[in-house]
């Protein structure tokens, strides 16, 4: 079998999914809990260095700070701090490969914003609104449930002008198996009112009604909607972010104009992939899978690409905190997609120029499509 | 480590599910839906050409119709409407391997039935009956419902003796979550009552106790089962047909003598082995996830060849429609199964005579122990 | 690349999950039942030796009665009659690299206790409770619920000074989907007076009350508890043992300083590996499914190193019934290992350093840590 001619370099990626850095001075024990979805420390014993996670840090970016692959946690933390916290998110950001970044504000704590996370990356940042968070928000500032309904449509109607997207956590709060139809106006105001008397300041959104309504409230927009499916923090029941549980929602909003982004779906990744390719407003991706796979980032990825149609999976990080995470989310899907389509271009399955077109579709053309970007992305 | 010997060849494979193809002759606009199972049109800047099942197509089929693989979907249309439908399906079907089809003549619509795709294959055809197809057949000619229930017993009377088998789709019409026992005859009058008084002529049936009394009516025969489980058109809640869910059904069959065959399960296909596994009468095929897969196939056949026994799993395409698609499903089945034999052989863990073996039982063996087949298949 | 220097030699395996073995001479008939989970012998025209467990023991174990790998059964019985079954138990075991066993004592039926199958091995064996096995005795002596429920308490309370841990077999009895807080002392009063009420003599226990109670009598002792998640036999309803239905268990145990160990969890594997990742008390194993997926074994290890974090994954056989089952769980495991391991060093994923460290925690560090073992292990 001839050798494939060498790929063609990849266009500036396309993160359609990630979080802010933080900016302080970490070591090891301020640094390791960001390796995993775990709130508790790691088991007496155990670290989260010892995870597939860990490994991929070790493997992609010490080598962006002058050191050794795989070289240990605590050599590579110190030279982390000899640079500088602020120095080393900018050399592990430039060397990402990622181009534009579309940013979730929604987390609390002391992370950078869009425009600090571009500026650090030489890069391009758009921001994407979460829907709770930004309930949560207008929650705080409103006395009666009238005042809360009429200031939350004001907050996505203003969000919409200025954000690229919007993002709904409701499998965290409730789980995916929700009514899939829009509530009614008495029924949100109901909802609102048991939620405001409950609610302490900053207390989160967990009523199925409001989340419900604030995903319809977002559709209505036109935007794409990215919904949380599959694993991440202990906050969620994983068998209730099951993407399968969102069918009838889909179903509901097929033919309203807005995307709907299912984010990472692992372990039900191959269940996100079967709705992309059934339901035309559908997309899919498998951020946070990548990254938290390491080694194993290419079998995710192949078992996302059995369904997904290649117009229809995207490429994210879903990195939080740590600029070294944007590294591994970048690196391991890339290494993965080459890896894969490489194999099937060799047994000749695709054809290369097939490969090297979906190549950039995943990494680039299917984001800037679905969010209507027209911005060059960054020079990295 | 030595190389091992050649393969022998295969045996003409028994497909021991498709459904008829289409005689007109198609464009590209008419050809790409056959390609997925949404119901919609591709989504803006997307199409169903870059999927797995549309990259398999343009590797497999162009070179029977003298065209080399990969090229342009355009190109391969123009061609094969120079050679005519017609003679396409000829070419297409003759070069697929398949000797022997067991045809589910259940789907409406222009399809061939099993002479004419035999006629066409060199091969020879039997007729799968699919159950709801024919309760909703024998509803559009009785009045009542007493007239219905006794029609009903005889229509699939008359179905057992002309039929090789039964198939139930009670997966896309209510679920796979059904009472495992047969209902009493009560019961299926009411629901008989309930069905014909609330239907129109042509209407479908989704009233779980009259999919309940299809199933047990078909268990009734000694004929192999059929059952529609995991992925396919839109009309499913995908959670709602895992296989698992037939478990009490499959308990409450135990002995009776039929078997029961469990279609697709994709992304349960594991699920549908290890029943296979634990129950004498279940079987399983993996037919629809092959040939939607492409790439990926040997990894999805590989998953099922975990739990099920060799003399279990059986070959099928699902092939609906295109004749293209009796070809990639027949290319990749068999493509895998040597790429999987072929490297558990070379690393030892299995013998060279056993995996011709277990080859030769999964495309042809297995299927005509379940279904009874004497016939010689076909010379293709 | 260059070739990575040999891996050091394993230390001696730690067994955390096994059954004992059958010491009676068996001939075809009686041996092929063991090969599977299923109760009902193999289908027409099949064999449960055309399995991947079937040709995982004809590849390993032949050669250590002095055969050729592969060898027909028939050879492989007849010489292992020749040899008898205490010579050959010897001989197997003793080819395993298995230092310590954690046995299972519940399974009822003539088989080797811990220290029988510690000689015949040249190992350690110590006992692990199964806790529905522990409350059945009690029934079969105890007239009253109040008698029940004190002499339980006084079982458990004795079981835990003598064993190295608990086991539930709660999936097989009720399904995974329990309440999750436990049970208070009226309601266990009440369920033990209505089970014994119904009860016969040696029948089983699948109040859920009782089942909850159980586990948290096993979790106040400090030992760590092994559930079983996933496939078994048919007494289970595999959708009903997927590990997630453990979640608000999971949760409502945290921090009481029990360890929770998941087995098996195929193929909800990557479930168990989750839980295992974000909650300090829970680890998980995937000991079944290695030793039923033969060739695939590496593949279902991989997919449960995606996020189960290296700390907390360990071997187990899960063997019952065969010497021979030890020998296939342990080579599969170990050769599987190696085979996963070697290629992310291959490729620069991982260190050859850290690769081997991960190694010897997951066949031996791991458990014993977590079992708190102090003992030597045995020479093989």
């Amino acid at each position: 079998m001839a050798v494939p001619p060498a790929a063609p370099p990849l266009p500036p990626l396309v993160d359609h999914h990630c979080h802010g850095v933080v900016t302080a001075e970490l070591g090891l024990g301020s640094f390791e809990p960001y390796l995993t979805e775990s709130h508790a420390p790691a088991a007496a014993g155990t670290t989260f260095f010892d995870t597939q996670t860990g490994f991929a840090v070790r493997r992609w970016c010490p080598p962006l700070l002058g050191l050794e692959p795989h070289c240990p946690p605590a050599h590579y933390l110190a030279r982390r701090r000899e640079i500088g916290a602020y120095e080393s998110t900018r050399l592990l950001l430039r060397g990402t490969g990622i181009g534009t970044y579309l940013v979730d504000t929604g987390i609390p704590g002391d992370l950078t914003g869009p425009a600090e996370l571009a500026a650090s990356a030489g890069a391009i940042a758009h921001e994407v609104v979460r829907l709770e968070t930004l309930a949560e928000g207008v929650a705080d500032t409103c006395g009666t449930p009238e005042a809360f309904v009429t200031a939350l449509a004001e907050a996505v109607h203003d969000a919409a002008r200025a954000a690229i997207g919007f993002k709904s956590v409701a499998a965290y709060r409730h789980g995916l198996a929700l009514e899939p139809e829009p509530p009614g106006p008495a029924e949100v105001r109901r909802a609102a009112a048991d939620w405001l008397a409950a609610r302490q300041s900053g207390g989160r959104l967990h009523d199925p009604v409001l989340l419900r309504h604030l995903m319809w409230s977002a559709v209505a927009t036109g935007l794409p909607l990215q919904l949380h499916t599959g694993f991440g923090d202990p906050d969620l029941r994983l068998d209730r972010a099951d993407p399968a549980l969102l069918t009838d929602f889909v179903k509901a909003t097929d033919g309203l104009g807005s995307a709907l982004v299912l984010l990472h779906g692992y372990p039900y990744h191959r269940q996100a992939a079967y709705l992309a390719n059934v339901f035309p407003h559908v997309y899919a991706d498998v951020g946070l899978a990548i990254a938290h796979t390491g080694a194993r980032a290419a079998a995710v990825l192949a078992e996302t690409l059995e369904l997904a149609p290649f117009g229809k999976l995207m490429f994210s990080t879903d990195a939080y905190g740590l600029p070294e995470l944007y590294v591994t989310g970048a690196r391991l899907f890339t290494g993965a997609l080459r890896r894969l389509l490489g194999e099937w271009v060799a047994e000749g399955a695709w054809s290369a120029p097939d490969a090297h077109r979906v190549a950039a579709l995943l990494v680039s053309g299917n984001a800037r499509r679905v969010y209507g970007l027209s911005d060059p992305g960054g020079d990295r």
